[in-house]
């Protein structure tokens, strides 16, 4: 079973932007560009963002707007960047926006949560 | 009198994104970067584009999220974008985004219709 996701000449840009013209959407799309070198992150490790049923709805609106690709691995959903589907279409929006979004308080927070768990086990 | 704007530094870049997330702002944001020489356009100009009430709420949208200036001149409104503002506080984000925009066939449209205008008068 695998989600919809866009074809990559289907992106629209005001489709993009309004999926990332949210403070808890672009905190998940910088946690992704500082993970990037991992191969995405599950669902999951967005829980200090914000709420699970928030989280899926966050989810879902990157993924219909095709700025994220979500795989489904038994319980979980692996989310990675559509970074060169994205680039390719609107060359430097990505990137540009990245750079802030890295920067985000509360992506800090996920990560240091990430080091912590990956510490523990 | 004169419209309230977000300080520099008050400009959010989830609401730079979210006011852009939408096809008719997209193309304002267009008209506004291929007439950059002029000082602007009034807000009659973007009539091709969408009714006037539409106008006016897709421009109030814009100047509260920082992305516009809107100044009033007696019965019109001139509108330009805060581009200076804009490139300190996300550099690259406003460029990459305008580089999609200006092309839209809509922004095509509004400059047909300046133009003849413009050769009208």
């Amino acid at each position: 079973m695998s989600l919809p996701h866009p074809d990559p000449d289907q992106i629209s840009l005001p489709n993009v932007l309004a999926a990332l013209g949210d403070e808890t959407r672009l905190a998940i799309i910088g946690c992704l560009a500082r993970t990037e070198a991992a191969e995405g992150l599950v669902c999951g490790q967005f829980a200090p963002l914000t709420s699970k049923t928030n989280l899926t709805y966050h989810v879902g609106k990157l993924r219909e707007a095709g700025v994220i690709n979500v795989r489904i691995e038994g319980t979980k959903r692996r989310v990675s960047l559509r970074r060169e589907d994205l680039d390719n279409r609107f060359p430097g929006v990505l990137d540009s926006i990245i750079a802030t979004a890295i920067n985000l308080p509360s992506v800090e927070t996920v990560l240091l949560d990430l080091e912590a768990h990956n510490a523990a086990t």
